[in-house]
């Protein structure tokens, strides 16, 4: 992974070189603490270590015996789905990959008519084995293959720890299963049982996905102009404490749509808590630059703009042309137009002094991806030691769910009665 | 449509029913202003007098001769792709839509590997000709029809201006082509010939979805109090003057996900300017209550939630269940859960004092997703005027297309020069 911080210097909120060399032995104090938190393999920290402690032997096991499958459906929600989808969608896939991670009605009903559920593999993810949504789609997708005449205890996969339901309904059914990793969130948890399953399925190299992992791992040191992934997290956070409250993440290249879906969670989640904390936004290029870049340039001075692409990807040419004032597009090639527009945009951005990242891989393949993964998490947790958060909890979503259990009678839960107290200012 | 702004007053950022009160004498001016722009169809005002001027005879008799379509390829970008997409996705369609908004190579080859060009309609939407996004895909897309032995003028549809290439090309080939509405920038033209060409193609009422926004246009008042969009609009820009600088639109509905999209692009676009403009975030309930709820609860108090949700949905029962913990879950519905996820996480936020906005329409249907479109036009031309902007302006973004065309040998631009000054700080 390479990360350029040139143009995050010296623009508005204005972040300069003493800044970030002052910065530095902070880095230093935080590098010490994830490399003890490693070694230790505490809470959190234990995910910077899967690339060494996850056996993808035993995960291509567990997959070997489905035969030919035409698609697999993930049914988790947050970071039990948000892995997969990532890597599914960037090493592409011999099969098709579907999500359920949302408990629409309309959305469910219509991707179960439209599956092949004969040649489906179904893979459960749930830590607890009590997540209400993702319990409750498979309950709904198990319906539909009795429905249909499938077995359904011959395509599904389950991963979850190490007790509770789905471990149980795993044993009596003999479905092949997998533990989650200890001491991992679920949202840094994309190169474990959680997601790589999907990508063997897929057929992606899974040494490779890890061998890029761990040649970021290999990278960090106690100093950020040494390690890409500290450089990024360092940088973001000097730019947050000055104002940068939003960081807007994007790609230029369709298939890593899902990775800033991914980096919002690993963002959000990690980040945000004691009133401090970047707001992730996802934009994708060139795309988006006919709709957020008027924002990004002309608006307030709150934001950071992440810039990612591979230096190199497949090309299309574009056949030659005599529509007036387009010769300049015939006989060139997509990719060109491509680069074109990501170089455009991050100078017009430094133009608007608008800082601005550029974070590359060579190409979008197991390796890069492996790579961007890892250091992205390692950026996101060298973040929250500058910051002094606890990265590795998410203890404002709780209320929530509280809530809506009670609200489901699923017990006598406080919150739910907060639920009727609404106020409201209804406007018809 | 309904807006309910309780949970909107005395949270943090503070706005109190007083300021509200206030604000509405200033509501009113503007509603004055829109009136006017609308009475003279200025620039801009015009796209709220769509539902009168746009001619859906003209649009169904554009695609009546294709006969039986499978699919229908939108290329455009921008606004001139994400009202048909939303509409697409909202309104289910008896025909597969697809889009090529990107020149992402990757993207673009595999996905007319995968298209059934003989039977696919391909929309080309560009009101200049020559937006060099659109025009290189078309390029492309035209040549891969050729080489399957397609003959493309057969199944070309084009909405473009009066003249330019693409007029130019309909007129040689007797293409069916459409008129881009005058006036009306592209990111307010979903309901005109940009965008309903597509909808008309899947099967949806066009008379109901314009009815919708009739309805919704006839709301439209000197006070913020009587009109839903005007409540959101103001509701918006106080909230944002304030210190809400993020609006995260939170649809629950897996068919709202582009609508997400295009909000943002027309908030972005047409708010974003003069330094000032409220951030777009796209999420999704009940997936992202996984993923951001965390740091919309626990975060910086710079946030407004705008939850979205239809009053009726088709439902999912779930079935009984003996697994431990999830009887609660077992003989309830998908809907019910996601309703209560709904209720909860709006709880969940008046509970951390973050700023939330409810908007419901009856049902994501023709008249439900006319209502909403023009409601959140008529919303955003009411802070633009509230915000004192040029709503109708994005002047931030032609910097970098000059850039672009620039680097590409289309011509002499200064700020194609300023791509190369591009200063470095490499972390690799």
């Amino acid at each position: 992974m390479y990360v350029d911080l040139g143009n995050a210097l010296d623009a508005e909120p204005r972040l300069t070189r003493e800044a970030l060399d002052r910065l530095d032995e902070r880095v230093a104090d935080a590098h010490d603490r994830i490399a003890r938190g490693r070694e230790h393999a505490d809470h959190g920290y234990a995910a910077l270590n899967l690339p060494d402690t996850v056996d993808p032997d035993a995960i291509r096991a567990s997959v070997a015996d489905f035969d030919d499958p035409a698609a697999v459906l993930t049914v988790g929600i947050g970071g039990s789905a948000l892995g997969a989808a990532t890597l599914a969608e960037a090493l592409g896939a011999d099969l098709a990959h579907y999500i359920l991670d949302n408990v629409d009605p309309a959305h469910v009903r219509s991707l179960l008519d439209s599956l092949p559920l004969a040649d489906t593999v179904v893979h459960v993810v749930s830590r607890s084995g009590t997540t209400a949504e993702t319990l409750a789609n498979f309950l709904v997708v198990r319906e539909a293959m009795d429905r249909a005449g499938v077995d359904w205890t011959d395509r599904t996969l389950v991963t979850t720890g190490e007790d509770g339901n789905l471990r149980r309904l795993a044993d009596r059914h003999d479905l092949p299963a997998l533990d989650v990793p200890a001491g991992v969130p679920g949202r840094f948890s994309a190169l474990s049982t959680v997601a790589l399953p999907v990508a063997a399925l897929g057929g992606a190299d899974l040494d490779e996905l890890l061998a890029g992992a761990r040649a970021e791992a290999d990278r960090l040191s106690g100093s950020l102009f040494d390690a890409p992934a500290y450089a990024y997290g360092a940088a973001c956070y000097a730019l947050e404490r000055r104002g940068a409250g939003v960081n807007a993440v994007m790609p230029y290249a369709e298939s890593l749509e899902f990775f800033a879906e991914w980096f919002a969670q690993l963002w959000a989640e990690s980040l945000g808590k004691d009133a401090v904390g970047q707001t992730p936004a996802r934009a994708l290029g060139a795309t988006d630059q006919h709709s957020q870049l008027q924002l990004y340039r002309a608006g307030p001075r709150d934001k950071l703009v992440t810039l990612v692409r591979p230096r190199e990807r497949p090309d299309v040419p574009i056949p030659e042309t005599d529509l007036d004032g387009l010769s300049y597009l015939g006989g060139g090639s997509l990719a060109a137009l491509l680069d074109a527009e990501f170089e455009a945009t991050e100078a017009s951005l430094a133009a608007a002094r608008c800082p601005n990242i550029r974070i590359e891989v060579d190409r979008i393949d197991e390796r890069g991806v492996g790579e961007l993964l890892y250091g992205m998490e390692a950026a996101c947790v060298c973040y929250g030691e500058l910051a002094g958060v606890e990265t590795f909890t998410q203890p404002a979503v709780e209320w929530g769910k509280r809530a809506a259990r009670g609200l489901l009678g699923g017990g006598d839960f406080p919150e739910a009665e907060a639920v009727g107290e609404k106020r409201r200012l209804l406007v018809e």
